[in-house]
Order: C-alpha cells, then sequence, then structure tokens
C-alpha cells in the first residue's frame, strides 16, 4: 500500500528518528537505571533520605506507606549501592540500621532536582516550591541547566543548602 | 530513655534535616511530578517519543510491553498535557492519532537526560552509552549540570542533536 504521506509536520527535529529501529536500546542507561528506581516509593524514599531522613520509622513516617513496601525499597536501594547501611546503637538496645545516600545516591540529586524544577514549572504546587535550594557558596539560587560548555562544573548536592520554600506546608 | 548519640556521623551536612518532620511535603513538585511520571513504563514511553517514535504500533514495537499497558500510559501523558495527539491519515484510511511530545515534555528531557547520565556513570552499560547528545550550534557533547551562575541559559532539547552512541547495538 502506498504511503501518501504524513498530514502532520513533526513538532521538532531529530536525528535519530529514522534510525530508531535499527538499535536496540533495552541496553540503554534509561532502562538500567530504571530497572532499580522506577518506581514512585522508590523516587520517594530518596527524596527524603535527601531531605536527611535516615532511620526505618522516620521513612515510614514521612511516607506513610506499608512497612512491607518500605522494607522492599530500601533493600533494592542499599543493594544498588544507592544507600548505604550504616549502623547504630542507643545505649543498651541493640543495634539498628540508619540508611544514608553513599556517593551514587547524592550524585542522583540532579535527577531529582532537574524532575522537581520540571514539576516546579508545569504543575507549580500552590504557594510556591516546597523546597528552596541554594548554593553554600554564593547564596545564589540553583538550577539544573543542559550545557555544552566543557570547563562548566557542576556544583554537587554537598554545594547546597536546601531549606523550606515558600509552599513548605509547616505542621503545627 | 536517654539518647546517648549515634556511634555514626552523618554523611553530609544537610540544613533541613532538623526541620524535616515540621512540614507536610506531600504536596511537593516531586511527588506531583511522580504521580504522573512514577512508573517505569511511563519513562520508557518518554523515551521512545525523544527518540521520534508517534504511533501506537511503532511504540509497541519499541517496548514490547502490553497494549493494554501501553494505551493507559499514553492516556495518561496525554492528559497532563505531556503529549498530544495529532490525528493523520494515510490514503483513504480512517484518521489515526500520533503522540507528538508537546512543550512540558520536550521540557522533560532534563530529566531524562539526568538520568540517562547518572546511569552511564554508575551503572554503565557494556559499551559505553547508547546515544550520543551533541550541541548543534557548537558540535560539543551536552551535559546536566547544577548550577548557580545566574546568567548560564540552559539549552532546549530542540539545540541537540541525539545519535546512537558506541554502546548502542545495531539491530540487522
Amino acid at each position: 500500500m502506498q504511503n501518501l504521506g504524513l498530514f502532520v509536520k513533526p513538532s521538532y527535529d531529530l536525528a535519530m528518528e529514522p534510525e530508531r529501529f535499527h538499535y536496540d536500546l533495552e541496553n540503554c542507561s534509561i532502562k538500567r537505571a530504571l530497572d532499580v528506581l522506577g518506581e514512585k516509593w522508590t523516587l520517594l524514599v530518596l527524596r527524603e533520605a535527601i531531605y536527611g531522613v535516615r532511620r526505618f520509622d522516620d521513612f515510614a513516617r514521612a511516607l506513610k506507606c506499608g512497612r512491607g513496601v518500605l522494607s522492599a525499597r530500601l533493600k533494592t536501594l542499599t543493594e544498588a549501592g544507592i544507600l548505604k547501611r550504616v549502623e547504630y546503637r542507643e545505649g543498651e538496645q541493640r543495634a539498628r540500621a540508619e540508611y544514608h545516600l553513599d556517593e551514587s545516591g547524592i550524585d542522583l540529586f540532579t535527577t531529582i532536582y532537574a524532575l522537581s524544577q520540571w514539576g516546579d514549572r508545569w504543575m507549580p504546587p500552590p504557594g510556591g516550591p516546597a523546597a528552596k535550594v541554594t548554593d553554600r557558596g554564593s547564596g545564589r539560587a540553583v538550577k539544573v541547566v543542559l550545557t555544552s560548555e566543557p570547563k562548566l562544573k557542576s556544583l554537587s548536592m554537598r554545594d547546597l543548602k536546601i531549606a523550606p520554600g515558600p509552599g513548605a506546608k509547616r505542621i503545627k
């Protein structure tokens, strides 16, 4: 059957388009990352870890999710090296585990902040952003950008101050 | 009971930490974005849209997922304004739908590329990255960075060339 062409024009040009089906992308980094992260609770657990939450009961309190789900997500993130288990002991109690961001977890901040920045722009929360992220060095607001400047070095999450934004709802 | 302190030191300082439980974050942009995107197939559908895929059968072929799942994900993404339905007609056939990235979908590229960059770094695919992203203007490699430079403007997905990288497996 003859293809008489489309009535629509592409909304943008993309060099790879005619090539798409000549490549198997199942091995790509997006797929590999989503095999670990592709689940809402996993990313919300990471959000809490970024906000400094470390203990099982605190994650459960913050997320209001089932303990089984939380336990499974912490296990996945620990096995992937995104969180690390660190034992602590209070008084005479038995040792318990805290979950700290490991290096790859700290590096995930860029992705999560890009998502947050997109959400602030396209699904703006009432009252403005819930978090305010500034550069500890300059005090200026931090953003995520696409750049081809070879000399531009990214800030790390360690360089940042994360504080409640105008839209953060304070709990009495 | 007396808290005798932790045996561990925090792995990083975080201004918000002592404050975490005074704020309700359920309204934050990460949560709102994940209400739409927090699902592996959704993000993989977006990956395909970025690679120029537009038609139902082509998404199904690329993703090898069930048609019911695909249909639900395309509906969610269209309702959220990330994809837009555009009708096309081939010859005498009835009108059918293509799914194009809308403005907010194009803006999501930063998040998806941040995820891909993280995956390339921490879960490197054998043979290197599956995609090579360059600035059409300068021809240089593109990266995602955190910055507080007020004058630095982000490139848009429209400024970029996305081509198969060294790790892309060509299908014969």
